[in-house]
């Protein structure tokens, strides 16, 4: 049996109470760290909080070398944990069809993604979000800026009045998070009065939510990861209301949004 | 002190070990169950498992008239209950921003939504993932079939290659919810070779998943709610192999999918 748990958002208290119960029932646990993380537990406070070893694989490890996991998963019940959602990345689907392939029951219990959270803490409506982005580090894609596929997808998301979430590019085994600031720079090219909204420690007990110009949010700073960019579409008066109320935004740069 | 606390998708356990322990240390406990509610677990149920007694409020007590919740959480810690998340509905947006109007501290705790198991349990990936829809109930927008918004917002993520989440009717307070098979036969009108995934019963022990043409899901029965079905766009090949194994996709439909 191989059961896959979403760890949600910050910490060893973001787990669902049924995916809590689902580790306690498990005989061995395997994290996945490295596509993401929990920045407010180590893999020891996870392991300490829910009374079992928790054995990390990067995803390399997982992707090359899933045997020793379905092996494990033959004739025990093997938990496997990832920040957020259990499925966000393909490699973990992967794993999933590899142990149906060898007749393995799997179950999937859910977590707290960052998509969840950015439209929860900003007040933006989940329904009005088109299609996410990822923005990579510079040196991560191999060119200066802001890859056109990023741009495309915000623009088109744009002119159709929809929100677009940003994640920022984590280097997990680098200690490297790109921040709320640096990618306002980088976005503000070109887009300098464009409306934003910084979520920054999503999830925590002191989440932050900052709304302004891309320009003017790249002059401030937000502290510790996980930080993630919306760029708004078209507003609501309720969700212009929210980004008053809740991120700070100016009356003037909210006018400009407004359906 | 306002904490709103996502119930998450299924039943009692569905909540997350913060949000429990918010609960617990709430001195009352309202809760909204008409925008969306927990199959898995009658309100009874939810405060036995938390020990607390919940006081239930329909949407139109919560928009207009919020008094008792706000006056309740000026000198006490009040929980405000949602499934899913907190913040889906607009009504729970302005609730919170009476709040912090009047000085009373608020704070989120957030809830697995049907989006993220939508993506989880498909294995489609979640950054591919368009607008989504909701496919109201004939006689609740007063006109036959599907509403031309909904046809345009799955139609303009298919030309960008983007997976649809079409969320069902619900109307809680008649007992009606929406089923895949009503769904399909629906959409089937004009899209009956499209590709389609019902998704059924997300976040409970037994979910379903089924993918085929709109046609033939309009002969199946998929049993107890709730049910959601994803349009999915252009597929890559790991999430095709996912819909094919988990989903039990016929391989020359997958094909007209493959991007």
């Amino acid at each position: 049996m191989l059961t896959f748990i979403g760890l949600g958002l910050y910490d060893e208290r973001s787990i669902t109470v049924e995916g809590r119960e689902a580790l306690a029932d498990a005989d061995r646990a395997f994290a996945e760290v490295y596509t993401s993380h929990l920045v407010g537990a180590t893999v020891d406070d996870l392991s300490d909080a829910h009374g079992i070893d928790i054995e990390v694989r990067d995803r390399a490890g997982v992707e090359q070398h899933p045997e020793d996991i379905l092996d494990a998963a033959e004739d025990a019940h093997v938990a496997f944990l990832t920040a957020g959602d259990t499925m966000i990345s393909t490699t973990h689907v992967d794993l999933r069809l590899r142990a149906i392939e060898r007749g393995i029951d799997t179950r999937v219990v859910h977590g707290v993604t960052a998509q969840t959270a950015a439209s929860g803490l900003t007040g933006l409506q989940n329904y009005r979000f088109g299609k996410a982005v990822t923005l990579p580090f510079p040196y991560a894609h191999g060119a200066d800026g802001v890859p056109q596929s990023v741009v495309d997808s915000i623009e088109a998301n744009r002119e159709r009045g929809l929100h677009t979430v940003v994640y920022l590019d984590i280097k997990a085994d680098r200690g490297e998070y790109m921040t709320a600031d640096v990618a306002s720079e980088m976005l503000a090219e070109g887009w300098e009065d464009v409306l934003a909204v910084a979520v920054v420690r999503a999830g925590s007990p002191e989440p932050t939510v900052a709304a302004d110009r891309l320009s003017a949010l790249a002059e401030r700073e937000f502290g510790d990861p996980l930080h993630l960019l919306v760029i708004p579409g078209d507003l609501h008066h309720v969700e212009s209301d929210a980004l008053a109320t809740l991120g700070g935004a100016p009356e003037d740069v909210l006018a400009e949004n407004e359906a």
